[in-house]
């Protein structure tokens, strides 16, 4: 069954025998997974739903007990502040979430055992590459070194780029994740910078991958060449002000729903679910 | 906003910002309230989603505990078998779920404890007036003395019926359910009878309150009077045998979403929704 025209977030009409989704974050208002999953779900006759939860840290445990719990209730699609807690709670973890020690996504394993995985790497590769954007050769800034950071900083080690750069507002983080990525990919060059020591003319394309509450960079775009693409990850709002401040200086940029959209397939794939 | 035509079950696209609600009962199959609900949010424009949740009573304290803590999830309602666990379990109980020990939906307050009611009764009553119903001055039978037996006994009681008989697989819980009535109802003639032991001739009103699993009656339906009305409140199948075999008989039927449709209105004011 196909539906090519289902909007967005508009599942197939709930029953009792519908099977249950989430996406769990703090705070939960920009997510774009509900928009999208529904869509998928309904364009291919799945009766399923994915929900918004907004769930504080602290109710982590709670959560994960009640969704073993819960026989109809599928998958979870993990979100910030949560992706790096996640990892310690779950039983198992999927290649990419060993390596970033983050995950986006849970499931129940046949024998009831709870995997975490992350997408959030491959979702931003595959989004920059359905735009037309490659990263081979290129000189990258990387702006948070959080769980969404972490992923799509090992993701674009495995691209060639030529060089890493990586910045937080704890420069430890930074200098602990250029360490791990260093270690995977011996060859490439990494770095850190501090917090406001970042130029922008020393990159050919400068993601942000900090929470929007986070005022974690100070970069002075003016000085970016006119080849620069910038990239931010945060959904909501879509034109973030370094997008918005990247655009009006005639930058190239790319929004954070693509990469979302670029993962979604995966995270089909890993729930089991039809695209 | 009003649109007449919202197909059972369909609510608005979902968004981040969708808020939570949930029927929660195991098995969970055959809930009607996916399908009410969603219908009554999309048709008033409330962006909310109601989605079903299958849950063992081994985990109801995470359940409790995790919506307690979510921030955008804003309602449960509640069916078997966990009506009479939630009396338990919330922390305050509105006058049926007080007078009944069983609780069918549960809401947040503005200081953050749970409230429990019960609608059930109100349910029945409102749906079989809706269908032209009245059981002033009838002899009733009501089957099962569980949460929703428990409650739609205290609401026939409080409409003037001649008399009811009360029968359950566990004797001495019909017993515990005549007394609680006879206590609130003096003047009403409240009995029980052993199981086995109904006499169908004995009663112009058959409910069936027990849920398909038990095989609480042993009802012969060919003795009963033609005038007899025969009612099931259990869901799926919408034809149970009871009212099946009562419509072979040339019988008055009354299925079980009558009393799920005829609460609708009540619930949604619980939430404080528009309906």
């Amino acid at each position: 069954m196909t539906n090519e025209e289902a909007p967005p977030g508009l599942p197939l009409p709930l029953t009792g025998s519908t099977r249950v989704f989430a996406i769990v974050g703090d705070p939960i208002d920009q997510a774009g997974s509900p928009a999208l999953f529904n869509q998928a779900f309904r364009r291919h006759g799945v009766n399923a739903v994915l929900v918004p939860l907004c769930v504080s840290s602290g109710a982590l445990g709670d959560l994960l007990s009640l969704f073993r719990q819960s026989q109809n209730w599928d998958g979870l699609v993990i979100t910030v502040p949560h992706k790096i807690a996640m990892s310690t709670l779950v039983d198992e973890l999927g290649p990419a979430a060993r390596l970033t020690g983050a995950v986006n996504a849970i499931r129940k394993q046949s024998d009831g055992r709870l995997l975490g995985e992350n997408f959030d790497g491959e979702g931003f590769i595959r989004g920059l590459a359905e735009k037309g954007h490659a990263l081979r050769g290129r000189r990258i800034l990387i702006i948070g070194a959080g769980g969404a950071g972490r992923a799509i900083s090992h993701a674009i080690a495995g691209e060639n780029a030529a060089e890493i750069t990586l910045v937080d507002q704890v420069s430890q983080r930074a200098d602990q994740l250029a360490a791990a990525v260093k270690l995977e990919n011996p060859t490439l060059q990494v770095r850190t910078v501090q917090l406001g020591e970042e130029r922008a003319q020393d990159y050919d394309v400068i993601v942000n991958c900090a929470p929007p509450a986070d005022h974690a960079t100070h970069l002075n775009l003016s000085m970016a060449s006119q080849q620069t693409l910038v990239v931010d990850i945060v959904l909501k709002p879509a034109w973030t002000p370094l997008l918005a401040e990247a655009k009006a200086l005639g930058l190239s940029t790319h929004e954070g729903i693509h990469m979302l959209s670029g993962q979604l397939k995966a995270l089909l794939d890993f729930f089991r679910l039809p695209h």
